[in-house]
């Protein structure tokens, strides 16, 4: 068995000092059992409470409320470093901040400093139960008057559900038919977390479904001031999460294209017809070992430049316009598509360049393909080059919404 | 769960009657347990059965030898058939084809007749352990006085090599150097199978090694007359075997890309950004879908086309010319590398048209490019385009080999 | 200079005897002069006499109208044989044959069998003014009891306008709005061809402008039993029209990849980082080269079948079905989209088969590019990988219109 | 006529200020008459002078010897804006620096720093005649007593050869056959250039022979401290080169799409089958910007990055360490591969985007792939490839050479 290639700072722009130890130390524990857990699947508990106890889950909450202050791009460089090893943690530990960051962007800070607080000190893991395309959940009408109010109905895709602490939640205001997200603990009664995640690939998301039976809701618990991309500040929510999704592919790439190249330098011999002793010699192999790096390259420059960008943006808060913000989904957009792409080309390709006794499923090396391949299918590349190509042909920026 | 799609005849230029049906029915009967015996891996004991009770084992077999008579179309039609829902049987049922044209092109009537016979008779399902890039079996010299020759040493690859009826082994000649290929009972002593195949795709073939510990040979058994490779007629036996892989390829593609359709039609609802309420309706999936059907459809015709050159390079017998060799070696390989293409590309882009829900384990949707993954890497696909390119450029046909 | 290349029957299916020779007699014409006429663009007079004289222009005329009672697949062959030198002469030979089709197709036997023998016997060229899109030329009502028709105002995009001896019109119905198609000899009274047809490419093909200024058409000009489109088997004219440019495309492809060949194998040396002194044994030039050969070759045999489809779609006149017709009009779509991709394709890498000295200005080698890029404009090529879509998805065929 | 689009600084990330101004003015000047020159061909004085006289030819030089002082990220940002409208010319201003470069880095401050002073004080004009490949020029060896050289002989693809007021020559030692390079003042009796450059594209570099007879060589005239390739410092020349080229490449890509998209939005109609009025609305023709757009913003990324690589490797002169300028190398190879498809895909995709009025030989809009398909053979991709994957691969950095 080649054992997971553990993680290196290679190709990160922004990571170093205690939060790049952190990072690489918890990449290294995941490392050790992610070809056994991803033929597992389920719940990672042991690693969920191995990040819980790395610091790591408030990487990005202000230091005054108890976190580690990174920035946008070092939580996104740690995302991508998981991923190289373990896609799924990456993605729970992406999500994470995705959540923490939507608290901020969607909420008041009566709300979020008291999250972010809690977070810290706990330790908190969050789950996702948000899912505006999946709108069988219905919220008593926040206009009643009634001081409490109660969701009903399921949830899909809910990722890191099983084993979270607190819950982010999506439902349909039953009056005004509008969205609205507010947050709960996973504790309150009425919830159900099915963990009935199985799919071929992120096999440790736990993006399972989650039910609510008349779960009580706490005014104060509903994110409305300013809601749901209910700013221009408060849409650069979607981004993160594109941005996220962005460096868990990237991530996915770079694992594959590693574990290609030690098993490349392992063969033994060259194919016979190359005229050479060595593959590492072999006209073709170096060829198309060089279309792969550059396509990550290419992902690469344009994710580190969208993580940028959106630290730019973030800091910008209420001053934030809506062009700025248009451009940012430009580049969220182009990091994206390159990066998806990257991902199951370098995963697939990954075999051309081993040779055949890659496939021996001891090494489970086909699992950054299905990764790439199921984590790929979060929301259609196409319509991402639309809305690059509606800016290039009539300078129309994206609209905002969950997906763009 | 979606139950995989029985096989059609659609697409199939060549199967028909009495064939068809023997086809189609075991192909139907594979389908039912494909998913389930993709997760177990190991040798379907129960399927390989099936095929000697199906009489398709002497599909190719001439009528006066007690076979069905099957042209070399037909025989590739039966392949693609099967890998439509089974690629791991369609490549066993291949390389039975593949042996017994190896009698025929390698050995004497005196040899291959009675081979012929029997395995009609008695319904012989032949395993492979001919594998000229492993060069660790030895036998003994055949320019000894010895009457018995005997084969030492190990075999990797070897397809089919569990529950084999007879084996064909190649090994190296002691003293010349040069590759010696003859047949095997494999209940000869000394044969031990070790059934350890465990690739992540393809993973009933039961390609793993085979061993050998001073077998007996009878020079009766020895197929030198040609010998290997030993006249021009001879050489399209690599041919053949890189056309049943093309039509296993080919197999694949169109089974992905029928679940496909099954999975897309199967969706609720379009893309919101699209505009439209069915994904039927949807720009992009139309666009996608045209995609692939038209590399699925190119990589037909040119498999199509490579089939009837076999056929007649093969009743051409030795006055089949090198440059007529040449000429399907070329249409093989335009063949080949386009249904390799196209099988990555389809079970790859399946999930691109079917969306999320088609990544549930439970369909294991995913053996369709685990599978074309694994089988593609028989052999490199760049020397197969240098082969195409030095025709075109300088006129020069592939040099007749064990891979080209 | 680097003299164009002869035509030679290679990589032709179907074109052989008296039909071949006259064909490649007029290619190998039009090679010696195909640089200079490129250059200077405008009408190519003497080629087209050249026409006139070789009988071509009559070859699909059945031999009862004094035709040479060519095929579909024969007449389509003589295209691409012709394209491979001239695309410009390629095209307008194409279009004579798609002319008498509509005759064929549109209109009755007393009107296309006197049109058919006077073409044949005073080998008549037909110029197009056929262009459904361009609604600017207006026709007197067929309703008015008024014996004498006329048509007003402007066509564009009018292929072998110049220098012809009849043309094929369509104009808007004033009343009923409907297209209406009709023959006109050219000498007629109130038409005005510009001539002024100036594209970078195709530029031999006067394809330009044309004005009628009330010209008389008689009743029995307009061809309206079926007229446009007007049964299922006329609805296979704009099919014949999309496979004479696959052929015209398919021509390119090969002319470059001749041109190709020539240049590489010309040249003094290999680049210095390959290793090796002649660019014939550069590995990459040879991938490079088996690239290109392919997907030529997968256009070829599609197009190949297209035709043979075409023939027989044909010749089942008005037994033919909605659903054959559907069948052959996914064969063209196939056949077109690969042959569009493979002449832009072919035309542009052969600069990096042959390298930087191929792009002397003398030897304008850069048409083929050119010819290609302007004519696969004809109509977009993703509608037809759309309809390809539509039919693998739902299994709907194209609907039958002027360019589907 | 579509007036070529003038130059705005859009898509440059360093340019600013004075030598924005002067820069946004002569590219500004040269659209005017980018089309008439093309068809033209041969040298543009008038342009060439207005080069001069903008003080742009000393953009570079250090304001100590009269430059403007512009960074490396500064030069290539002008060379990437003239090219939009006008890649001869680009070219031309680009190796001007690249010879001023080479001063620098091949010779001592004795002979850099007069060279600097006079370019900058009289404007001069450098034309290049070093081809290390082509090895027809012989100057007297260098170890010699004789105080006067001699050189001999013949150069190809001297670009900006004619109107040159100095000229960099390279040759081989007819002693110790190394190259040798030298500066000359084009006046030097002996020297004849030839002006022969007639390419189907970037047709204004005169880029033709020189010949040189018997032409007098002062010993202070041979760059030999350190001397070409003398010294890590002195082996970024060839990468400087490629960056230019790169910076070309991507300047063509852009003034291609930008072309493109006022054609688009000029166009009447959309296609009919796409269901929408205004070719803006077209989901397919949306697509395709968006994946010409992507292409071109990955290759400005990495061409930045480069950039800014060279800017910093540049002021380590000495210190400069091989993996330093390995690092570099790959950057360079990156951005340059990158932009070579990007010019070549935006070049040609132009005319899908905009339709076929836009191939109206009026507008010349096929001058941009012409210009991309001639200078993206400077030296063959695959080999850049083959060096990404190289390090990849068994992290070897690039062999220093002069395309490397």
């Amino acid at each position: 068995v080649s054992k997971p290639t553990g993680p290196s700072l290679t190709g990160l722009a922004f990571l170093q000092g205690d939060l790049a130890l952190r990072a690489e130390r918890i990449a290294a524990y995941l490392a050790e059992s992610a070809v056994e857990r991803d033929r597992a699947g389920g719940t990672a508990k042991r690693e969920r409470d191995q990040f819980r106890s790395s610091g790591l889950l408030r990487a990005w909450i202000p230091v005054s409320y108890g976190g580690l202050g990174a920035s946008w791009p070092e939580v996104l460089d740690i995302v991508r470093l998981v991923a190289r090893v373990d896609s799924s943690l990456a993605h729970l530990f992406g999500f994470q901040h995705l959540i923490l960051a939507t608290l901020r962007l969607f909420g008041s800070p009566a709300q979020f400093e008291p999250l972010f607080r809690e977070t810290a000190e706990r330790e908190l893991f969050w789950g996702n139960a948000l899912n505006p395309l999946d709108k069988r959940t219905l919220l008593t009408a926040l206009t009643t008057s009634a001081d409490e109010l109660s969701v009903s109905g399921q949830k899909s895709f809910c990722s890191g559900s099983v084993d979270a602490d607190r819950l982010l939640v999506s439902a349909t205001d039953a009056v005004s038919g509008r969205l609205v997200v507010f947050t709960l603990p996973s504790s309150r009664p009425g919830i159900r977390v099915f963990g009935d995640w199985n799919s071929f690939g992120q096999r440790q998301t736990d993006s399972g479904g989650v039910e609510f039976d008349k779960v009580k809701v706490d005014r104060q618990e509903v994110l409305s001031t300013p809601g749901p991309l209910g700013s221009t500040f408060a849409s650069i929510r979607p981004l993160i999460a594109q941005l996220v999704l962005t460096n868990v592919y990237l991530g996915i790439a770079e694992g594959a294209f590693g574990e290609a190249k030690i098993q490349t330098r392992a063969r033994g011999a060259a194919w016979p017809a190359s005229g050479v002793e060595r593959p590492t010699d072999d006209s073709y192999i170096l060829l198309r070992y060089g279309e792969v790096a550059l396509s990550i390259e290419a992902a690469r420059v344009l994710s580190d430049r969208a993580a940028l960008s959106l630290q730019a943006a973030y800091q910008r808060e209420d001053k934030l316009t809506p062009d700025e913000r248009g451009q940012l989904a430009l580049d969220v957009a182009a990091a994206k598509v390159t990066s998806a792409r990257a991902s199951l080309d370098a995963s697939s390709k990954l075999f051309e360049l081993s040779g055949p006794r890659a496939t021996d499923a001891k090494q489970s090396l086909d699992r950054f393909w299905r990764n790439a391949r199921v984590h790929t299918l979060h929301d259609p590349v196409d319509y991402k080059l639309k809305e690059l190509g509606s800016y290039a042909l009539v300078e129309q920026f994206p609209t905002p919404s969950f997906y763009s």
